[in-house]
């Protein structure tokens, strides 16, 4: 730890001690000052690791008497209970090559269609749509409009994923369903028929595969569809196995169902040979399909899974679904859906991430939302996308920096780094309102073509690209679609370059390649340098490479004149040289560094010699 | 919940949303409006409990375009984890009793010898001690030294008890070991010869129900001395059952030792036997001694009970000795010693609650802690205890109320209600300094009789006996006893009336009496009404009554002149009239309540006429 001077040259600490928890006591050990830089002193400590789960925080006593904790959320000048500490687990075990992907969402329906799909029956549930027919966002036939995107189509449209630099496809369910979404699904056992069936799954894995994509698989283990194999039997026959997979009030039509709707039965992981079915052992759908060369899997619902009343089996099912996992791919991903504070699941042998809307699509949203500001192209009215904040019964609100980074520490507190690392970071997905029309591109579903929202947007993606996690790239985001809830932003793909946002696109790839080529901001440490109302401004470590990250947006609020600049101590910061990677230089004036105030992301290498290490 | 208006009058929320986790899935509910007091409106919801444990919060959107999530640390504005959220447990089970408690701690080696005492062998480890000499604060004989008091001596005292006006005993170990505190228990069945043998124990345990106080035993379920019977068995044998009680590296003499302290060998809570013999069913210790009329048990080290390594088995321990408990005598408490952050053990089924030294005794020290202050009596030099902040390298530090009503706030946050009203509040205890040093009042052992401490102990006194949980006074504290360590804190009781600082025992008696005679202070709910580096100030509300506390320290910096007073909204507040219990009486000007700046406590009962109430 990096401790710095007291303004009149002093050492700033006097006693800096680690309190680890082991084996449910405190227990204090003091660090010792190392090495210096110009004006702040190195502090190094061990940290013992006896248990599974060990919690730790750093009390620092200032030569001026100050007493200060720093957990996982901050610096704090009182106790503290554990809650924020900073956690690492000892059991803790994401692949390792899942922090350098760069995910791409796929909804199969509205991807790509191959010439197979034309000549493609049209399934019982559904309406068949033309491709570039207009996408509801709400109403009756929400669910059956079909488009006939299939996995083929996919394989067709590989050269555009390679050419974005995404290396992993995450497809939401491929099993047979009744909708579009197919998270209802009649069997885990098929692909559906209408995506091409299993021997197009084969062929897409394959081509992927050869490209060097890994692909993930989308499971529901919360409910089955009511047309599911299972449920029609269990509904058939009461005294059969599967009528056990299901809770049922009343036999055969009164059941638990998923937020009460009908279509959805909800599963009862009390019940073993539902377990041995679906996740344990060789035999069951989670081997299967990673035999079948899915490289993971993506966890429908995860924080519902095996919750109803009084039983709490979530953590137990991905501790089980995690173990078959190890045995037929240990190198397999284990993604949870998680809307909100996954902490309590991620306990190092189950999930290995979650999809990261807390910690990382909400802040951005709130920093970032276009409400109310006038947009940077277009028309001169203030932006009115109308979108309520995911179930909140107000517009999304715009929030200044401090709170966007305080919910990021708050949420990513609870969080091992490994389950953090392994995580995904997306800016939108298939169950919101696309991001660029949360930041002023407009709400028709179509390209924001004019850029109205585009330099909010690609701050957005600065953001994604530069920080822990696993960008996740909801297929479209590139091109600069809009769309007002998760039916409306399932716009099929506009395959017409013609049309697309260009600049956008060409940001994508540049911010994609960045992360690529940079360690640090695949692998990198976090660690915030400043957080201010317009911008925010953060380093990420790695033993080889040290960068600086810095922020701007458009002040809601701001004046012609510009806003006061980021000043912050060189010597701290460890700055000797920096190179701009992105956006405009730094000026080092004395002993200060002064970051830009233009708006736009500015990155910077810094040089690292003399820079103290794990030593 | 009660929102203000705005300053221009209008209400201060549009909308007003309750967030709860149900299944695993986080839940809106708005709140609807209801009635209003001069400038606020009320606004009611329903919670919902589907789940063992539901977690909550608010959201308040403000009509000023504000956005506000009110938690259990308070009010933030911005998105959250849900580690600071309400909580509530279908499943807390402390007795009913609890919250209506004071209790009491003895030592029994050093509260009171009978006749008998005198007359009584000295045990073979032990070195006997004159009652009115010294006690040592370390050192080797520091576990030796006997001063002979015995459960007798407890009897022929218990009216002392009456008159101060506790109603829970808390006994230190009782069971027969090889030190003066009984922490290395050589057998859990029986009591102490030096004690006066489980006839003693019946005869105290019948004369404390007679006067309607109830006795709650010692039980250490973490290890056991090395002269324990079932360990040298353990050690005799490898093939004896006893041997799996404890984890041998190398049978005999390399084996877990709480601390690596070979006389506590550590027990392995994964024996099926040892559970069978110290806590499950009828046969087993936690049963036979509550048969025997103890009304509950605290658990010695229950942090780190079941805690080795890679196994952490301290949930399960504690629901198996609660489920005991359940079946011999549900009305038996079942107190948890934990010296931090207990939350994660507190999880409803298990310990009822815990030593609150983190989320009270911590807090309340750092506030009312005298070093480098001017004492309010005696010698004019600032008072310099020295004494270290509980293993930090440093002295205990003074810091400002926001800090200390920071640390309680992040502390219960963790908790529920019930557990946080079924845990104990300590100033001090056998294991601390006495809190009479800490606030000045001298380091020597003996009665702070010049009453150099006493006002900032009465502060501290105050905070203990309204805040909610059960107040737990080490006995001595009452007479003004000083000591700088655990071992140093505990002197033999001076029972000389003579020598007792008369103001702290007349005190101590007011400050009870008013808890008994007042619900809202036993079992009123806590709201934080301001918080300020020198006053605390909350409400304590039931639903026959509110009362209103707020205590003032000595400000370490105070010039002359009077700090600004505090100053409260009275319709806020629900303030018509207010009769001081306490201290000053407050002033009410227009819509304003100005509360005393006086150093001391104030406490009001406040008229509860049109105050409207889970209606």
């Amino acid at each position: 730890m990096l401790v710095p001077d007291l303004a009149d040259g002093s050492p700033g600490a006097e006693h800096v001690v680690l309190r680890s928890v082991r084996d449910g006591e405190p227990e204090l050990t003091a660090a010792t000052p190392g090495g210096r830089t110009e004006d702040a002193t190195w502090w190094h400590v061990d940290l013992l690791l006896v248990n599974r789960t060990t919690r730790y925080r750093f009390f620092i006593s200032g030569t001026d008497g100050s007493y200060h904790w720093l957990n996982a959320e901050g610096l704090h000048d009182r106790d503290l209970s554990d809650a924020g500490d900073f956690l690492v687990r000892a059991e803790d075990y994401p692949p390792a090559w899942v922090p350098d992907q760069i995910a791409y969402q796929i909804f199969p329906d509205r991807f790509a269609p191959s010439a197979a799909a034309a000549e493609r029956e049209t399934p019982g549930w559904a309406v068949r749509q033309e491709w570039s027919g207009p996408v509801r966002d709400n109403g009756k036939h929400v669910e059956d409009h079909w488009f006939a995107g299939d996995l083929d189509g996919i394989i067709e449209r590989l050269d555009h994923i390679v050419e974005l630099g995404a290396t992993v496809l995450y497809l939401t369910p491929v099993f047979e369903g009744r909708s579009n979404h197919r998270y209802d699904a009649v069997s885990f056992d098929r692909v559906d028929p209408a995506l091409g069936g299993d021997e197009a799954l084969e062929r897409l894995i394959n081509a992927a595969h050869e490209r060097g994509i890994r692909v993930l698989g989308d499971l529901t283990t919360n409910h089955t569809g009511s047309g599911h194999e299972w449920f029609l039997t269990a509904q058939a026959d009461a005294t059969s196995p599967e009528a056990g997979f299901y809770r049922f009030r009343h036999h055969p039509d009164d059941y638990v169902a998923w937020w009460d709707i009908p279509s959805l039965p909800k599963l009862d992981h009390a019940n073993a040979e539902l377990r041995a079915r679906l996740y344990e052992g060789e035999g069951s759908i989670v081997a299967r399909w990673l035999r079948a060369g899915l490289d993971g899997w993506r966890i429908n619902v995860a924080n519902m899974t095996g919750r109803m009343g009084g039983d709490d089996l979530a953590n137990d099912v991905a501790r089980r679904i995690r173990a078959t996992m190890q045995e037929v791919n240990p190198e397999a991903w284990l993604l949870a859906e998680h809307g909100h504070d996954a902490s309590a699941d991620l306990v190092g042998d189950g999930w290995d991430g979650t999809m990261d809307y807390q910690g990382f699509t909400r802040p951005v949203w709130v920093w970032l939302n276009a409400e109310g500001t006038t947009p940077e192209a277009g028309a001169p009215t203030p932006v009115s996308h109308g979108l309520d904040f995911l179930g909140l019964p107000i517009n999304i609100p715009v929030l200044p920096g401090t709170s966007a980074a305080g919910t990021m520490r708050d949420v990513h507190a609870r969080m091992s780094w490994a389950a953090q690392s392994a995580s995904t970071l997306h800016l939108d997905s298939h169950d919101t309102p696309r991001f660029r029309t949360v930041v002023g591109g407009g709400t028709d579903g179509w390209v924001d073509a004019e850029g109205r929202g585009r330099t909010r947007h690609l701050l957005g993606l600065a953001l994604q690209m530069t920080m822990p996690g696993v960008p996740s790239i909801f297929a479209g985001d590139e091109l600069g679609l809009t769309g007002t809830n998760g039916e409306h932003a399932r716009t099929p793909m506009p395959w017409d370059a013609g049309v697309w946002d260009t600049p956008t696109w060409d940001a994508y790839r540049a911010w994609v390649a960045l992360r690529r080529d940079h360690v640090a901001l695949r692998r990198g440490g976090l660690r915030w340098v400043d957080i201010a109302a317009d911008s925010l401004t953060y380093l990420r470590e790695h033993p080889s490479e040290r960068i600086l990250v810095h922020v701007v947006r458009p002040s809601p609020g701001r004046s012609a004149a510009a806003a006061a600049p980021v000043t912050l101590e060189a010597s701290l910061l460890g700055v000797q040289g920096a190179r701009a990677l992105v956006g405009e230089d730094l000026a080092v004036t004395g002993a200060d560094v002064v970051l830009p105030t233009t708006v736009g992301a500015h990155v910077y290498q810094l040089d690292t010699a003399g820079w103290e290490w794990n030593d």
